[in-house]
């Protein structure tokens, strides 16, 4: 029951960031293979980084397929969809994609943890699997990673992934650990974005 | 005899990604340090990402040397090429390119099969081995990968490596299956070069 | 007595690079979160690298989890120092940066040869631990990595790594193999530093 919750989680996780690597692609006039790779980068990236850094190789996705399938589907249907319809509800994607930030940074956390990690490798790890997959999308793009920038977005991952090891730590359970890590996740990340908070920027201006 | 065939291929593989490296590290004016860095990346960058994804480490060229070696001579050599000949025979470069693709394709297909991955891994990772190197060429080059936007050139790996797997799957042996998968990327890559062939472009603007 | 040497030498070489990606993130006018990730990078990006490609997993800072204490905390003291002092010393970065880079080089080209490599594999780990931090920290920020242009900057890293492996094969002990290196290291990036030295840069300017 859980671990199917989990792998359900996971894959709508998958979906809504190979999404917005779609939305990047063709705005960039990108063919059919450069909107997979921007999907696919999105969508497993920030868990390829992490599977090769702890270790855990073959990486997920090669022992399990799926989602090399959801993230092919995924493109498939996002393109036929961007064609039929005339305006993609743009305001949708902020909220899909904070629930694959929460998601992807539990699964991280819950990885590192699981592989006996300690809990600080487990809180990067979950950052990493959370936020490393839009900042490839970004590089490959030719912009600066947003998330490096002023938004709070990082922030809110870290936030839950530190969440998740500490509920862990005074073994409150699964249930209850990935429900509070992704309330603090979710709900840090949607109050940025309905309210517009931004983290104070740092600037050595004065260096010059 | 199919071993050296495949070893001698793969080593005109490399040498045709680093040239390629050569002449765009040589256009953006850098030192000897950029360009060996740029022949290395464009040459085994995509072999090297395919390995660490599949766990099959130390990645090849830390086993095999003869690729540092081969690499570093390319690029002395194509430097001093480039100095002593005033024009680059710029019209074989996607020629030799295209060959590179093919055989990068089917190395990186034929790995992930023998090491018992299943037949979607092993398209995936031959087009990873395919277009990697130049995709990471790119992005050093201050540049958005051009294997993302409008030329049919992932796409004639993902066909060469469909190929493959498909050749491998009705058991046809590993010399008409390399041919085959070949034959396809190649075929493709040229018709692509000589007609200005495109794949079509999908864009958002009206979402804006 | 000489592992803590070694140790602390290389918490020197993490935090002065880490230094130097807080200075970047802080001109880019990065949040806090993209502070820290620059510094990570630029601290153990190279090391990352290295380990994944020699299969040295999990990588070395989430089996040691002092690097990312170290991190952090550098990021934090160096952006309150940034606010307080009105100018930053800028002439002493490139010293401390040199030392990063003779120290990571030697760090890099000895677990090489620790793990059992040959020598060429061990230059190229030595200088793959060296610069590739900063090259991740360079593209994260938007520009061209600048270690593949002109300063005579990986050039030292090369000669330090390939004096370390020529002194380890005559075994003339790590104590002594180390100092020559690092000064073989130092020496020409200082000397390059001061004079302004280059090195010569290749065109194909004529191909076009």
């Amino acid at each position: 029951m859980l671990e199917n919750f989990i792998y359900i989680s996971d894959m709508i996780g998958v979906i809504t960031c190979a999404i917005s690597g779609v939305l990047v692609a063709t705005r960039l006039r990108m063919d059919p293979f450069g909107i997979i790779v921007l999907a696919g980068v999105t969508g497993i990236g920030g868990g390829t980084l992490r599977d090769m850094m702890m270790g855990a190789t073959p990486v997920f996705w090669i022992v399990d397929n799926t989602y090399i399938y959801v993230i092919i589907l995924t493109a498939l249907l996002s393109v036929l969809w961007l064609h039929r319809i005339h305006r993609f509800p743009a305001y949708l994607l902020p909220i899909f994609d904070a629930f694959g930030l929460a998601i992807f940074t539990i699964i991280g956390a819950q990885k590192a943890l699981m592989l006996g990690f300690s809990g600080p490798v487990a809180i990067v790890m979950g950052c990493i699997t959370g936020v490393v997959g839009g900042m490839i999308r970004d590089i490959l793009s030719g912009q600066i990673p947003f998330v490096l920038q002023k938004e709070i977005y990082a922030t809110a991952s870290i936030l839950g992934a530190t969440l998740y090891v500490l509920c862990d730590y005074i073994e409150l359970g699964p249930i209850f650990s990935m429900a509070i890590a992704m309330l603090g996740t979710l709900s840090l990340r949607l109050c940025a974005i309905y309210y517009h908070l931004s983290l104070p920027v740092f600037s050595n201006d004065r260096e010059a």
